[in-house]
């Protein structure tokens, strides 16, 4: 097991305490529990936005806490969920009296804690509502989008409810909007190697030395093809594929692209990625609107990509426009 | 191999042609040629400063063209020096008649290039001085600094003149800092895997699967010490010694720090080397102003990192603080 880290269960915390010495000014733990983090700033009277979820996606999820974004995380252990306590703990932290919305990916374990933690939230007259993450198509069919896992797409939801919530728009308002995100948004991920989880100590999957797996989760759940790598022109033709098959894009629209990449995948290569999808978006007459090309949702130190694409409209361009700042992610 | 790419002789033309269609706003290319990067702003009357190298460590270089930094680049292949003439080229279109700053690392095939570019453009009236980073600890003893190779550390002396150009300063001024910042930054690396050059196809080096190599290169150069890899905090202390070994460091000094990883190791363990570096400091009463954590010099997919220090003074830390923006790199 090839990693940087000293004792494997002290991982995410020797993380977080790095993150806090680098960006006191950005982000805080509350409670003496440095698993839940809010904003360092002083927010105004505004919406509270919570995320929260298992480690090991830097930037995702603490990375987008901060100004124009979002306003607490709960932090769990490397691909875990925290505790609807920790939700609940960073719930009553950003809660300014106009509720909060709990905006998470689609996970078995983050759902029923998010439920939990909303319920004792409400015990306590604060007043949340639940948007989930669920852009993989790749993980379940069309027709059955509610229940699809939530990837690199959420980086859009957090963007446009982050701008919405800081504009001083209300919970519903808010949560509409990170709604209409969700739902105009598709990602589907290809991945070449697997991550090793520090406290398990081994790979999360196996793969051929000459093999890729289109479809794959961020937590090395099963895809949808594996097969011989391509060459990257192909690959990203047959993802496009995908995701053309699951929403009607028409000529004259104009969309957003994120290409994420997973953790090993180098910037020079994920933008060949973005090449071949800007120049088949052209073809069809879609017009790309601020592309996004880094890391954003990773899984350590897999290899691999996703590639993001949301259809906009006037408001969404515009809650997209709007700049925000975290130690990860900014955008001026 | 296992690369997202395509024709691996079309690699570095295919990644730049999907940054310029990415930023078109950002960054232009001159004369037809994809490897002579110019900001796409229209620069007022300042000092131009060019920088130039081989590909395969994004963001450096090409991703500090921007306001605020650089105004132009000249891009190589993969590891290999851009020709004289294409530096040339870049001079004169970021020549404002104030002179141009040539700033790259101390590689041999740079220098001669370089120089042989500087020859050139005197004979068009171009005053050019030459300022080459040289801040790797391990590539040459105490004493012979002119001979080290050019790292991570280069960032600060993009950051620090890039400022100072931008500010109006004159050529010699702004060579000046740039020197200065040169001076007053040490760096030390640690490889754990090597990397594929696409048109070599295979490893630049090989390494156990246990192993670690300290003061390793970014293009694969030897190190000083190859041993079993232990833990985070034994390795970040060991470099840390390398470096305090080779510049005086004060009780009371303030210095910026730049964990830069080298392509595969994840965000969540440079942190945790952000947070032994800053502990080590701290203990020594070392204060840490502005920390880099993130990819800064790459090499591909190498898995390692290195560690950066720049002590800081009144003037060098005015400079660091000033708002900078390009594609790959935001400092509000």
């Amino acid at each position: 097991m090839k990693k940087f880290m000293n004792d494997p269960l002290k991982f995410v915390d020797e993380f977080i305490e790095g993150i806090l010495y680098a960006h006191p000014d950005k982000l805080k733990s509350i409670n003496g529990d440095l698993k839940c983090l809010v904003r360092a700033d002083e927010t105004k009277d505004k919406v509270g936005i919570v995320t929260g979820g298992g480690s090991g996606h830097l930037p995702l999820f603490l990375g987008y806490v901060g100004k124009g974004l979002l306003d607490g995380v709960a932090v769990g252990n490397v691909f875990a969920s925290p505790s609807a306590q920790q939700m609940l703990d960073v719930t009553k932290e950003v809660n300014k009296g106009k509720g909060v919305l709990y905006l998470y990916g689609n996970y078995g374990g983050d759902v029923m804690n998010f439920t939990l933690a909303s319920e004792m939230a409400e015990m306590e007259d604060i007043e949340t509502k639940h948007v989930l993450g669920a852009d993989d198509v790749s993980s379940s069919p069309k027709g059955e989008e509610s229940r699809r896992r939530g990837v690199a797409g959420i980086f859009y939801a957090y963007k446009i409810a982050g701008a919405c919530a800081e504009e001083g728009a209300d919970l519903e308002e808010v949560a509409r909007l990170a709604q209409e995100a969700v739902d105009n948004t598709r990602t589907i991920g290809v991945a070449l190697s697997p991550c090793i989880i520090p406290e398990v100590g081994k790979p999360t999957f196996t793969i051929g030395e000459d093999e890729m797996e289109i479809g794959m989760g961020i937590h090395g759940e099963r895809g949808i093809r594996r097969s011989k790598l391509e060459p990257a022109d192909d690959v990203t033709g047959a993802m496009l594929d995908k995701i053309f098959e699951d929403f009607e894009y028409k000529k004259g629209d104009e969309v957003s692209v994120l290409i994420n990449g997973l953790g090993a995948t180098p910037l020079e290569e994920l933008y060949i990625i973005y090449r071949k999808v800007y120049k088949t978006l052209e073809e069809k007459g879609i017009k790309v609107y601020k592309p996004y090309v880094g890391e954003f949702a990773t899984s350590m130190e897999m290899t691999g990509f996703s590639i993001s694409i949301l259809k906009l409209n006037e408001k969404l361009k515009g809650y997209l426009d709007v700049p925000c700042e975290t130690p990860f992610f900014k955008q001026l």
